[in-house]
């Protein structure tokens, strides 16, 4: 059985230990010379000073409730790097007074009565994820009380219509258990962010979370038939449509809106039927522009690959273990309904247009096919040892934490035109940084999403920090990389969110009059200002 | 030089007239025996009653208004069957007072200053083509006056980005002009609304309109980069992203917004290269259920035609002049990047898998080949003489409606599970209205976009009323089929938006909570209620 970790990423069994950690460790120490990459234990939990919960539920929603202090500290934070660091320091902060997990929407309408009559915040707690302190209330004196609503108990799929490839699906399901009941209807909803393992669909949703594909569905927006949310005015139910006209978007309004409008308890979601046919390949380049060049000429194509990942040099060196001058481009395609190799074909005929080359060829694959030729199935693509890598790094990047390392990310979007601009001012203001505060570190980027345009950069920051220190180093990294990411026309967030982390960008990135609006919206759906205060808008407590 | 038409769809002088008349007349009669198809003639304007303006703009706005009766008259209606018939019939309601042109963005808070000032309410006015009552203001006498602000002179495309494809456009240019701007830098919108030579960028934006992809792009939403709208309470711009998590998309609220919230005056929007290879088919199939499981199985296949539209053997037979006893599936691909042959095979296997055939074969052309052979480029395909055809059909509609007749159409858009109860419910609703009002009619349908969960139905009513009475013969029609609609589960529209003529049905199937919030947004961005009062919410004029 798995015990989740207290402090950190996934399951306590699954951390970084042993060769792992000793190939990890020389891996950074070859990069970053001279950093000081002592292993650093989390405390134990008995230890931490964890303050008593300042309000009881009523007997109705007791049954509900829990107050066991381990279990409030683990919801009182998300899983970015600040949060792994401070709880490795044992600086616990921002603790619930009490975890609820409803088994009804029922339960939910009634937990928002009560703490709309008593004045408690309300925080919707899915998988927990979130790296941008979406999870974290930081204004509790301000409120009777604050309540983790953890929807983990509302995990089922409800409903499958096959014809119309779509499920209703409770909010709180985590992915595993997701795919695990869509797959033997032949089903999937194919979103895989690098969370997976441990977020949730009503996360994801309310996030706006992207996923599996690198183009066209990149948003997992583009897969909602309807949703459902219980908001402290009532219950907001959207009609399961393929696309509508009638008027702005209601779900548009939720996705997106981080817990302060309502909580979103159950959504139709479109699924894919599982795919069948699959190419892939690594395209080798010499000239980093001309990179980019081929990706943005990709993503104008109109071919829609599944995935198509340029990851930089460094980038490639660090994550890949390829040494180029110009960068690798990840492609890959998939279909349940017919063979990719024409699209895969002329991608790559792409990519020689602008000097990439693919010494390891390419990687064609037929389920139906390989099903039948054993030896082949067995063995492992090289697709899904990136991805079990992919899912791997939230996990070293809780060793390297515990080493002193400053390990995190910034992810964003911009138009082509923007690009050079961004990733020379996100260099520079990266490096600015490092040097100013004695760091040495490196910076990385890779494409996550390409739209026709614009690319979706994702860089990464290696940095060797000071024990004790690291949480206010990565602060001054990442407010120089914000201010250079907002000031070059570019999103603070891509499918990140906004939380509390991102507050001060996003206040400037969108337009005063839309805030005004969802002020607006927010008062009348939560008029007692309750839900998760302070997260994209200021917190607007009960007077 | 073209004049437009007070009373009707487009130029005076592409009207049907002699031996076009003729043969509708003739095809009409064969449809709908005893018919009486006398022609009744539009009344000369200079006989109608309208009303005096009850406002006159101050000095500093004189130089942008209109107090012209006739120019007040054509902006206070769009063109939906009762806008015509009524113009016919001399019934000439709603006409604002005046009729405001700004030439910058200033021009328009300026007037909404004024307006918000004097209590008068303001339609913004595109290309006047709504079908839903969208630019008639019903509400007049609770406003101190009102005015049509036309955007017309806010025609230009202003900037062109080639590497990201994208284009600053202002909301009033119309379809022709803009493709005509692009054409050079080989570009193109692509957006093809049926009202496309008449219509704006900003009306489409405001309505959520559908185009020329019958399958991914399919509204004009998701080619939206950014947006500026001035509202009473300010200007909101938002950013130029190719995608972005930051919270809610404030690009959402606006878009479908329908004038309520703001006047779009702006957007970048993206581009398309110009296609150069293309393939269509028209495949033929004897029974109806296997023809909508071939479409289905089409919009699930992940292959994205651009044209994929079911006619049902009612609509091929007057629309395509084909007899079948299962409908015509209309096909095409288009791609600037490669040869779309394979994926037009691929269809065609899937269609022959459901019973479908292709009499008249495959149609494909290569645009690069076919300007090297002139004879090829100078006959016109199949796609061309639909697309004629598909453009007349306003213009025949009013012929039509001057002779008695009823020609309108109800679209909408459900999942593929309810699809067949949805046909059932529309067909036995229109037949039981026919008969009730004694007026011999047809119904026909036709997919006019296609989803992977459910398809958008456009059904046609062609049926023979009494001069003088079809308005309200009409409007029971109307009322019958779209109660039919909403209790289908199906929305009140896809794409022709909701106006003031689905308000009814738009209230029974958006969320309550949702509409709260809107209304709320509305106070906020335009708090004297000015905006297109009655248009998705009840109107709120000054007190």
């Amino acid at each position: 059985m798995a015990t989740r970790s207290w402090w950190g990423w996934g399951n306590v069994q699954d951390a970084v230990t042993g060769q792992e950690r000793d190939a990890l460790t020389k891996r950074v120490a070859a990069l970053l010379p001279g950093a000081d990459l002592t292993v650093h234990e989390a405390p134990d939990p008995a230890s931490l000073t964890i303050p008593k919960p300042r309000v009881a539920p009523p007997d109705s929603l007791a049954g509900l409730a829990s107050d066991d202090p381990i279990d409030r500290v683990t919801h009182g934070h998300g899983q970015a790097f600040r949060d792994v660091v401070r709880c490795l320091l044992g600086r616990v902060e921002h603790v619930p007074d009490l975890v609820l997990r409803p088994r009804t929407d029922h339960d939910v309408v009634d937990i928002l009565d009560w703490c709309t009559d008593a004045g408690i915040a309300v925080v919707p707690f899915g998988g927990g994820t979130s790296v941008v302190g979406g999870v974290e209330l930081r204004c509790a004196s301000e409120y009777s009380g604050t309540v983790a609503l953890d929807l983990g108990r509302l995990d089922q799929v409800l409903e499958i219509d096959r014809t119309s490839r779509a499920a209703r699906i409770q909010a709180g399901i985590l992915g595993p258990a997701l795919e695990a009941t869509l797959r033997p209807h032949g089903l999937t909803l194919r979103h895989f962010p690098q969370s997976f393992e441990f977020s949730s669909l009503g996360g994801w949703l309310a996030t706006r979370a992207g996923g599996h594909y690198a183009t066209l569905y990149t948003h997992i927006d583009d897969m909602v038939e309807s949703m459902r949310v219980v908001t402290p005015a009532g219950i907001s139910e959207s009609r399961r449509l393929p696309g509508s006209g009638a008027g702005p978007s209601p779900d548009r309004m939720f996705l997106g809106s981080e817990g302060i409008l309502g909580v979103i308890t159950e959504a139709w979601m479109r699924l894919q039927d599982r795919p069948r046919w699959r190419s892939g390949a690594s395209v080798l380049f010499d000239d980093y522009d001309r990179a980019v060049a081929a990706t943005r000429a990709i993503a104008q194509s109109g071919l829609y690959p599944t995935n198509c990942r340029l990851l930089d040099p460094v980038e490639a060196f660090i994550n890949a273990g390829t040494a180029t001058a110009g960068g690798v481009l990840v492609l890959g395609f998939e279909s349940a309904d017919h063979p990719v190799d024409e699209s895969m074909r002329r991608v790559v005929e792409i990519c020689a247009d602008h000097g990439g080359s693919i010494p390891d060829g390419i990687r064609a694959t037929d389920s139906a096919e390989s099903a039948a030729r054993p030896e082949s199935a067995a063995r492992p693509g090289a697709a899904d040892t990136w991805r079990s890598a992919f899912l791997r790094m939230p996990y070293q990047r809780d060793a390297l934490a515990a080493q002193s390392m400053i390990v995190e990310t910034f992810e964003t979007a911009c138009t082509w035109d923007r690009f050079d601009a961004l990733r020379a001012a996100v260099a520079s203001s990266a490096t600015e940084a490092f040097q100013t505060l004695g760091v040495p570190g490196v910076l990385t980027c890779r494409f996550t999403h390409v739209y026709p345009d614009g690319p979706a950069p994702y860089f990464g920051v290696y940095a060797a920090g000071r024990w004790g220190q690291t949480v206010e180093q990565w602060d001054e990294i990442k407010a120089a990389v914000s201010d250079a990411i907002e000031k070059s026309g570019a999103t603070i967030t891509h499918h990140h969110a906004v939380g509390r982390d991102h507050r001060r960008w996003y206040d400037r990135q969108r337009p005063d009059p839309f805030a005004a609006a969802l002020r607006a919206a927010k008062a009348t759906l939560d008029p007692a200002g309750i839900l998760n205060p302070g997260v994209l808008i200021d917190p607007s407590p009960p007077t």
